[in-house]
C-alpha cells in the first residue's frame, strides 16, 4: 500500500500526504508517526481466502492492498458526506485540510486502489484472471456507492423497512467483504463454483459483522468500543434493532414518533432502550447474527474438499471473532 | 452511456437520476428533457483515433463512453471543490441535491466509467487488450486527481511558475485527452510505437485546447463563450497569460501585487488587460498554441503510413477547430 500511495514528485507531495495521514502513517503536519490503523480485516480475508482456495497468499497481496485502499477511500468520502469531524480519535481529512482537497484526495485514493490491482500482473497472473478480479472490484465500487446512497436517503425517511435495511448493508458493507474472499479465490484460480462459495462466505460474514456493529452501537461497552454508550441512539441511526422495533405493533408507533421528532435528550435514551427491550429487538438481531454466521460456516463447509484445511480454519476463526466481538 | 447510467432498481433511482441530471438527460425533478450536453470531444477523439489506427470505430464505443463518463465525474466533483453553483446554465448537482449526495453520485459515475470499459469484452477484444486499455485509463484517473490538486494548491500560492502551470494542465486536461487517442489506438490493435504517437497527438491537442481556453477566458467574446468577458481576470485565475506576465521584469511586480490583494473591482480589469498587453502575454500564448498544434500535426504525420487517411484527416480537422475556436 505504501508503494502505491507515494507521489511521483514534490508538486503533489501534500496530495499523497493527505492520504498517508488518513492511513495513520503521517501526523497533522505530514511528518511520520505510527497510530492505530483500523483492523485491516479486508486484506486479511483476501489473503486467507487465496490461501484456502489453494493459491499462495502472497500472490493476492496487490488485490488485498486495493481492497483496503477502496475501504479507506470510502471512509474519507463518508466522513465528508456524514459531516464527521473525527475518526479513530484524530481529525478527519476534510476537517484538517478542508473539504475541496479532501474530496480530491479521496478520488486519488479511489484511483490508486485500482492501480494496486495492476500489481497482480507482476505476480505472473494471466490477463484474463487480472481482468476477472478487476471486474469484481468494479462491481463492488458501484455497489458501495449505491449502498451509501441508500444509507443517506434513509435519514430523510420516516419509514424504512427491514428488507430495505438489508439491501442497504448488502451494498455498504457486504459487497466489499464479499469481494475480498471472492477475489482471493479468483487469484487462487479456483473453479467458478468454488469462487461462488467463497463469495457467499464473505457476504454472510459481512452481514454478521454489520449486525454485530448495530448491536454494539446500542448496547456496546463504552470502555471497549471507544464510542459513547448508546451512540447510535443519540445520533438517531436507523440501525436494524430500531427498524425491527419500529415495525412492532405495540411499541412501533411510539418509537417512530420519537425518531421523527427533534434531537433526543440524554433522558430519552432509557425510554428508547426500554421500547427496544419490549420489542425483543436485541434478541432478534442476535438471532440474525447466528443465522448469517451459520450460512457463512455452511459456505466454508461446502468448499472444504477443495480447500487448504489450515487456511480454512483461520477463516472460520476470523468469522467467529468478528461475529462475537465486543468492540 | 445511457445503459451504464441506469440503476438496477427503484431504491437507487435518484442516485442514478442525479447522474442523468448532470448529463442533461433529466430536469431538476428528474423528468426527461434534452439540453445542451457539452461538446463530447473526448469520445469523438477516441472513436476517430480507433478508426485512423485501422480499427472499427464502433469497437471503441465502450471505451469512448468510459472516457466521457470520467470527464463528467470530474466535473461533478470539481463543481463541489470549486464551489461552483452553475454549469451549462443549470444548477450544479451539489447545488441542487446537496453536497453529500452529489459527492457520492460523482463516486458512482467514477465507478460506472470503469464499468463501461468492461463492455470492450463484449466486442471480442482479447483480455490483455482490455487490460491494457484499463491500465491507461487508471493512470489517467491518477493524473487527473494530481492535476486537480495542483490547480487547487495554486490558488493559495503567490508565485506559480510557467513550468508548474504546464505540469498542472498536463494532469488536469492533457492526461484525459492523451488517453482518448491512445486508448483508441490500443483498441485498434496498433503496434506500441504507433500507439505512442497517437498518445502524443492527444496530449498536444489537449495542451492546445487548454491554452485556447486560457485565451478565451480573458479575451473571449462574451456573446460566443457564454461567459462574462474577462471572467478569468475577475476570478483571479492563474492561467498562463497571467503567469507569463507575472514573470515579466517590468509589469510582473505590479501584476503580482494586484493578484495578491483583495478581490478585484470591475475597474481593475482594464489595468490588468493593459499589463498583460505590455508583457505581450497574448502573443506568447498564441505562439504556444501554434507550437503545440504543430507538434500534434507532426505526430499525425508520423503515423500517416500506418493509418486510414480519411479518419486521420478528420483528427487533423478537429485539432484545427479546437485550437482556433472562439467558444
Amino acid at each position: 500500500m505504501r508503494s502505491v500511495l507515494t507521489g511521483p514528485d514534490l508538486a503533489v507531495a501534500a496530495h499523497y500526504g493527505m492520504m498517508q495521514y488518513h492511513m495513520g502513517w503521517l501526523d497533522e503536519n505530514l511528518a511520520p508517526i505510527s497510530v492505530p490503523t483500523g483492523k485491516r480485516i479486508r486484506p486479511l480475508l483476501c489473503l486467507l481466502a487465496c490461501g484456502a482456495a489453494g493459491g499462495s497468499p502472497e500472490s493476492a497481496t496487490p488485490a488485498a492492498a486495493g481492497l483496503e485502499l477502496l475501504h479507506n477511500f470510502s471512509l474519507i468520502h463518508d466522513d465528508i458526506e456524514d459531516d464527521s469531524a473525527t475518526r479513530r480519535h484524530r481529525p478527519t481529512v476534510w476537517k484538517l485540510f478542508g473539504l475541496p482537497l479532501a474530496c480530491n484526495a479521496g478520488d486519488g485514493m479511489f484511483s490508486l486502489a485500482h492501480t494496486a490491482f495492476f500489481g497482480l500482473e507482476r505476480n505472473d497472473m494471466r490477463a484474463d484472471q487480472v481482468l476477472a478480479a478487476l471486474r469484481i472490484f468494479n462491481q463492488t465500487c458501484v455497489a458501495l456507492t449505491e449502498g451509501q446512497y441508500m444509507d443517506m436517503s434513509f435519514e430523510g425517511l420516516d419509514h424504512v423497512s427491514v428488507p430495505e435495511y438489508f439491501a442497504m448493508i448488502a451494498g455498504k458493507t457486504g459487497a466489499l467483504l464479499a469481494a475480498t474472499t471472492e477475489i482471493g479465490a479468483v487469484v487462487a484460480s479456483a473453479p467458478p463454483e468454488v469462487v461462488a462459495e467463497y463469495r457467499q462466505f464473505g457476504a454472510a460474514l459481512g452481514r454478521a459483522f454489520q449486525l454485530r456493529d448495530d448491536i454494539l452501537g446500542i448496547w456496546g461497552d463504552e470502555a471497549l468500543t471507544g464510542k459513547s454508550a448508546a451512540s447510535d441512539i443519540l445520533s438517531k441511526k436507523k440501525s436494524l434493532p430500531v427498524l425491527y422495533a419500529m415495525a412492532d405493533a405495540n411499541v412501533g408507533p411510539q418509537l417512530t414518533r420519537l425518531y421523527a421528532g427533534d434531537l433526543f435528550q440524554a433522558t430519552d435514551v432509557p425510554v428508547v432502550l426500554s421500547l427496544l427491550d419490549q420489542a425483543g429487538a436485541r434478541a432478534y438481531v442476535e438471532a440474525e447474527v447466528d443465522k448469517t454466521t451459520a450460512e457463512a460456516r455452511e459456505a466454508l463447509a461446502g468448499v472444504a474438499p477443495q480447500s487448504d484445511a489450515a487456511y480454512l480454519a483461520a477463516l472460520g476463526e476470523l468469522l467467529d471473532m468478528l461475529a462475537a466481538r465486543f468492540s
